[in-house]
């Protein structure tokens, strides 16, 4: 997708001149940091694309775009204290390389300039972005109290896993299309089927990345296969299988919880989710929700030919790019 | 005062009644937790005030005072997991009682529900109300973050003091007020006299309480004297004695830095202040900010008896109470 890199290019130029202070530079020296690891940057593409979607060719639509990253990055350094995370792509994560006082303090500064982007349009557009920012914003605060609460329970159910994965990264997606739509004059109905769009997309994305997690190739994935089932994580693969496995299988799944042999254990949790069918039955859990995504595009009131760049990203997202 | 008992009666009430939500409940009981251990609530007191000083009636201010002290709140409980304090008023402080990531989180949901209540407002206000609220949110954290760079610096002056208390703790005061302004419709220069006035009386009640720390009655202080002794603090007394002290003096000072003997330590300390007449310096400072505030009070172009509550308010935190 060669848009996509310019697109990407425009995001990173405008990242990298982002007019924050420089001083004092403990406060702002992490943000530059954190700034410049980047990253797919899909978030405020989405904003971009839904603004051509309805035809605006206004320029200063790249400062909501850049709302959108910048409240991104601040979750992904809070959440990276919160989760212990000593790195991020590779790179050393702002309480690490500094320390967590700094990590609160420069995330909660990137969210308050991500809310000076966001205004940084037209008068009449500001209340509808609040009002969708917002409530984006408090979710995925939710989404994450959630992930944090399913790692002390036993008894989490599939439709409260979508729930988390809704609140804690899809709403981002479909908030971010939704910006677009507003500060291009949507209609009501079409900026709400965006924002299903991108929801649909996001929960149909992050069911691809559990699967991934187990099943990818490990050369191309980049990451280390069956990371989940070494932590234990509750993803919808694991959460499917526990609500199909018999007694039997389910003592399986007990007993490796606390197997130190990882190669032996994602090779025997692995077995379980064959013998149960679990990938296929993910990959149509996974394909429901896109099929729903593309239904939701389907009905906005735009010409087909400026759906293209918005689908073209949904199957490059789910990788199905040729 | 009566009228401030009423006032901080109301805001209370409407902090019992707040709109969020209960789930998950590990994010919104810290909340609840935290907003109702009280204070004074000067800062929403500061909104209200300044909207009836020019005489606007509307119920609705009481959004805005609130989000004043959501964002209070929300940079207390931020600084208490930077300053690791096990408590705030004799109660548990959020990641004391709880846990640092639950503090990270619900501090960051108070900030976005400061935001909501903030935008809970006619349309043609929302403008010049998020570019006063940003600008003071960022300045907030930049003061926190000189702060903190303070303890780790022996070269600190007090202009840089100055600074650093203007932006922890004052701007937030003269945000207050700029807000009540900006939404009862005052001009633009009683606007900025207004908040001129807040900050002024921030730095001067600052300076009040480095003094107090030292020379208050410690029957009457409620918590105990030479705190900010004992803990090395550099205060705008200890910056002040600092730039009088010969090297005798100076030697002094520093032997002190390590006396575990706390009594003897505030008493030898507050020996050098009272050489060095450090209190009638810090005095004089104090109310020469103290009288600024007045000038840009006095400037304010409405009747003289709308005022009085503010000075009021004013001679009230300083500690002028008849």
């Amino acid at each position: 997708m060669e848009q996509l890199k310019h697109l990407q290019n425009d995001i990173e130029k405008a990242l990298a001149e982002l007019k924050v202070s420089h001083q004092p530079q403990a406060l702002y020296e992490p943000i530059r940091y954190f700034l410049s690891i980047g990253g797919k940057r899909i978030r405020p593409i989405l904003v971009l694309l839904a603004a051509r979607m309805f035809n605006n060719k206004r320029e200063d639509v790249l400062n909501q775009a850049l709302a959108v990253e910048l409240f991104h990055n601040f979750t992904l350094v809070h959440d990276d204290i919160m989760d212990n995370a000593p790195l991020r792509r590779g790179i050393q994560t702002i309480h690490e390389k500094w320390n967590p006082s700094q990590a609160i303090l420069s995330g909660d500064v990137l969210m308050i300039v991500a809310y000076q982007y966001l205004m940084r349009t037209d008068a009449q557009y500001m209340e509808a972005l609040m009002h969708s920012f917002n409530k984006m914003a408090i979710e995925v605060c939710e989404g994450q109290q959630m992930d944090m609460d399913f790692e002390q329970r036993d008894d989490v159910t599939i439709p409260e896993y979508i729930e988390m994965i809704r609140l804690k990264t899809s709403v981002l997606l479909g908030c971010a299309l939704e910006i677009g739509a507003i500060i291009s004059d949507a209609s009501e109905n079409d900026r709400k089927n965006l924002y299903d769009f991108g929801v649909n997309i996001g929960l149909a994305f992050q069911i691809q990345d559990d699967i991934l997690d187990v099943y990818a190739d490990a050369e191309k994935f980049g990451k280390q296969v069956g990371g989940d089932i070494i932590s234990n994580k509750k993803t919808y693969l694991y959460l499917t299988a526990r609500s199909h496995a018999n007694e039997a299988q389910n003592a399986i799944f007990e007993a490796q919880m606390s197997n130190s042999n990882h190669a032996e254990k994602v090779e025997i949790i692995r077995g379980l989710y064959d013998e149960l069918n679990i990938r296929q039955k993910s990959e149509v859990a996974m394909q429901e929700f896109y099929e729903k995504a593309m239904q939701h595009l389907g009905a906005i009131s735009v010409d087909e030919n400026n759906k293209t760049a918005l689908i073209g990203l949904a199957d490059y997202l789910m990788g199905r790019e040729v």
